[in-house]
């Protein structure tokens, strides 16, 4: 299969095409390419990197951020972060890739535990989480010719406990060679609608 | 209690005000009042409108719309009119209310059954339904002064079925009274980060 892996750069991202590479043919997407570059905020760019990119089998979304602020703290301008980046730019992901994408093939987005255990200061990044779990869902029942669609939700990484340990006291950290695994069933099995929780 | 109500011109809005009336004092907001008017579209008019009311107990948000549309035909624009809405005016009466909210107050806001039990056409109010969802439940564990917050996940209602009915196959539509129990549950009780589905 020829996959689309958008925030290749990323450390899910650089698992995911670690765990894909051997069995398909990977192209890597991001800010600074290294393949094709995007900014996922912006539709141009989105519409720019499918043209550029032809007909591919399976998008992996692994891109998308989110700030982390106090609830009193958190001004409408600070959450729109999360709102263009990991809520509207994963979705416009699928809104403008769905003609590029083969029959039978498939979108993966990325969630996280946040919306389902929340810690102090993610209440912006548990509202794109959520916002993508339910839009999965419900575009799994649309889709056109067989395309599937499924999000992965990690929990904390152990590759980040040094950066953000200190926000996720007591959650058992994943490794992102497990995650990874959660893609992998996304894109190479038959569920769609799925948001598949590693934690 | 001093009960905001934004929506209050909207079926439910009504049957809030209705089961509220007798016990509280209720201020209705909306896009044409009728006490206070307000675009919670606009970060500028939600600031106005609580500058314009002063300190308050309670706010019930029956607001927000999203457009329905096949998700082949859906746009990043159409897209946008949930994200400006249903979620992000939702969210923006939090940011910016919560210091117009007496201790141990609350805010109510509106999510919907589509994030749980999609429909075709639904995936963009699925996403906001689903967005606010995880906010409502991050967001309670960091509202300040005992300041809970919940939502209510409300069914096709039977006052909108010659209307919607027939996008909602086999579904059981429920009355806006028995919905408008959920906000009343809500703001008089004393559960917080809770979704409250009447289904």
């Amino acid at each position: 299969m020829r996959v689309l892996i958008v925030g290749a750069s990323g450390t899910i991202g650089q698992a995911v095409a670690k765990q894909l590479d051997e069995r398909h043919d990977i192209i890597r997407a991001g800010r600074k390419g290294p393949d094709v570059s995007v900014d996922i905020t912006s539709v141009d760019s989105i519409r720019h990197m499918y043209e550029q990119i032809g007909p591919i089998d399976a998008v992996v979304s692994t891109a998308g951020s989110a700030h982390f602020a106090p609830l009193t703290e958190l001004t409408p301008e600070l959450n729109e972060i999360a709102v263009e980046n990991k809520l509207k730019g994963q979705i416009n992901l699928v809104l403008l890739g769905m003609q590029n994408v083969n029959d039978n093939g498939s979108f993966t987005l990325t969630t996280g535990i946040l919306m389902d255990d929340p810690i102090p200061q993610g209440s912006s990044s548990a509202m794109a989480n959520g916002g993508i779990k339910a839009f999965v869902k419900s575009a799994a029942i649309e889709l056109p010719r067989g395309i599937r669609i499924n999000s992965v939700s990690p929990n904390v990484l152990k590759e980040s406990l040094h950066k953000y340990g200190d926000f996720f006291p007591g959650y058992e950290a994943v490794s992102a060679e497990r995650v990874a695994l959660a893609y992998q069933k996304s894109v190479e099995g038959a569920q769609t609608g799925q948001t598949y929780e590693v934690y």
